[in-house]
């Protein structure tokens, strides 16, 4: 079938976009002796997840339970919960996975730590521990370097938990080149004080995992990095466009919308809004609208209702009729996916597969 | 089960509000002698739109085929499709569905009436037409009379169709009660000159279908008004609260998270974040945060990633911890609701039922 053949509105995955994706960043991993664990968030799919793993990554990331499940019912074994877990259903899952595969969890908190801990040694599992150092986002994880050395020795002490090492997310690192070079080696030095603090107490780090697909390129400015969890660099977005670290070209997913009403004189209206699109920004790009057209750059997607796209036809030469279809790179990927119950996937023109976004919905 | 059992992040609907909430609405159109056709892109499910066809309303409004085809399939029998519909694999669809229940379909060109027309004579089947006007909001619709008359009488003469008469949707009025009686009685005139102009031409005008929930309880300033279409209203949210149309007392829907991260100082972390809420911001209050703590109206969310919600705690005497529980009113209830697979139907504290959410990501 012809992608166009495709009813809209509908996410287009480009393969060989995908492919050359995932393989620069297993290449650049390999190169630098890191490991990749990419975070699922962006794609939610075990087909993509095991494309990872098979070129190279050493395991995944997910944010909650419910896609640790999915993930593991299709086969990948070694998964990393980026996220404090908690309550008593989503512990017990937690750990009845821990039977089944390798499970880590971070976390910036004693009470979540020892919560883990009780559920792995109430069903006889083992399960990693990373504890969370916030590098400057406000988000999760501890503050100084005390906090940190405090905790990692607190939850290396718990039975049940085996304490692996460090997690960041440097999420607040968007700066370009230069000025991420530095950030990330004030990050570094941080990490290789606490590090040599728990070494002198007896307490091995052996993982620090940080990385996020603006920063993936210059993870081997820090030194005390072991692996790097980006997400968003399998498809890439104009959020990681906007900030340099893909060009459009490296866009793997667009959506592919129809014009359905030309009623309004300035703008064309088509069958994708807030509901397709998702309503984020772009990242320090407001008023810029919410996805570039492939086909006419010039057209602004300005405004998005749930079920419509309100493009502005002013600035563009375009001439647009109804029923013409249109393809945009959204702003945000992850967002934008999480939307859809499927994608379709093509090579070229030919659409090969569809693929269902089995780990959405899945939010505990 | 009690609500406090239930794993977070959870939407919870109050069986209670939501009575009222439907309940007040269809006395109202009774009152006034107008047809109740609610949205049901509020929330795409069954079991409320059933309440709404049980407590008066005359049939249901969706934007999508998708939409109609699970309503259809669980009894509504009455359906609006409030939207261009374009392709030709939905257009069949939408024939098929017009064989088994009442469609209509809302157009604002002759090229979407007349392919809705013929997959109607395609299927033998008979699908009814509304043509949109612009009454301000310049998304869809025609933008004068003349162009609102030339259409209807073209809508007229197409076999397989049945002209019925007019749709607009009052988005754009949000002002306060006297501002939305005048605008509401600009529209009315328009309408009212369209509506002559087509009778001196031999073509009825039954149907003049508008309303939304925020002008919901002003409809009756116009008179040529046959019907509304609100949909927010069922559950309501903080945008139907900030522009008056609801105290925060009737919103019948909240979500219900978990604090998960108090490292950072002056910060916490709730296990929900734009994909449980959504991202949408509240309509004219941006910097007000992303919902309404029931718990604690002091806390501010004031911002959210993918997984996190990171509440303020400045300006809020609140003391939280790790584990603790919070409820949140939503800004947009509709985009909220779309982020999830279900529902849990409360009456008090008691959980009573799941709904699927079973039309979401029905989009095409």
């Amino acid at each position: 079938m012809h992608v166009n053949e495709l009813d809209t509105p509908a996410l287009v995955v480009d393969l060989d976009l995908l492919e050359g994706n995932i393989g620069r960043m297993s290449e650049y991993c390999a190169a630098h002796g890191l490991s990749l664990r990419p975070h699922i968030k962006t794609h939610k799919m075990p087909p993509v997840a095991k494309m990872q793993t098979g070129a190279g990554a050493r395991g995944i990331t997910v944010a909650k339970v419910g896609e640790a499940e999915v993930m593991a019912g299709a086969g990948l074994d070694d998964i990393l919960v980026a996220y404090p877990v908690w309550g008593g259903a989503p512990l017990k899952r937690l750990a009845e996975l821990a039977c089944k595969a390798r499970v880590t969890v971070a976390a910036d908190s004693l009470e979540v730590a020892a919560a883990v801990a009780q559920a792995a040694r109430a069903a006889g599992a083992r399960i990693g521990l990373l504890s969370e150092f916030d590098a400057g986002m406000r988000r999760c994880g501890v503050q100084t370097i005390e906090d940190l050395v405090r905790l990692s020795l607190e939850m290396s002490r718990l039975s049940g938990a085996e304490f692996l090492g460090f997690l960041f997310y440097p999420g607040h690192v968007r700066e370009p080149l230069e000025a991420q070079a530095a950030e990330l080696e004030r990050i570094d030095a941080q990490l290789r004080e606490a590090q040599d603090r728990l070494y002198r107490s007896g307490v091995a780090v052996g993982v620090v995992s940080g990385g996020s697909t603006p920063t993936a390129m210059h993870s081997h400015a820090m030194k005390t990095l072991t692996e790097i969890r980006p997400g968003t660099y399998v498809f890439n977005d104009m959020n990681t466009v906007t900030i340099g670290a893909a060009p459009v070209a490296r866009c793997a997913l667009s959506v592919h919308v129809t014009v359905v009403s030309l009623a309004v004189r300035g703008r064309a209206v088509v069958d994708g809004g807030s509901k397709t699109f998702s309503g984020d920004l772009l990242r320090g790009g407001a008023g810029r609208g919410y996805g570039y057209c492939l086909e006419h750059p010039a057209l602004t997607l300005e405004a998005l209702t749930e079920e419509h796209g309100h493009v502005s036809l002013e600035g563009s030469a375009a001439s647009l009729r109804i029923g013409q279809r249109l393809r945009f790179i959204p702003n945000h990927v992850c967002t934008a996916v999480n939307m859809h119950d499927e994608v379709w996937v093509v090579r070229g023109s030919e659409v090969m597969d569809r693929w269902p976004v089995e780990a959405r919905g899945r939010i505990r």
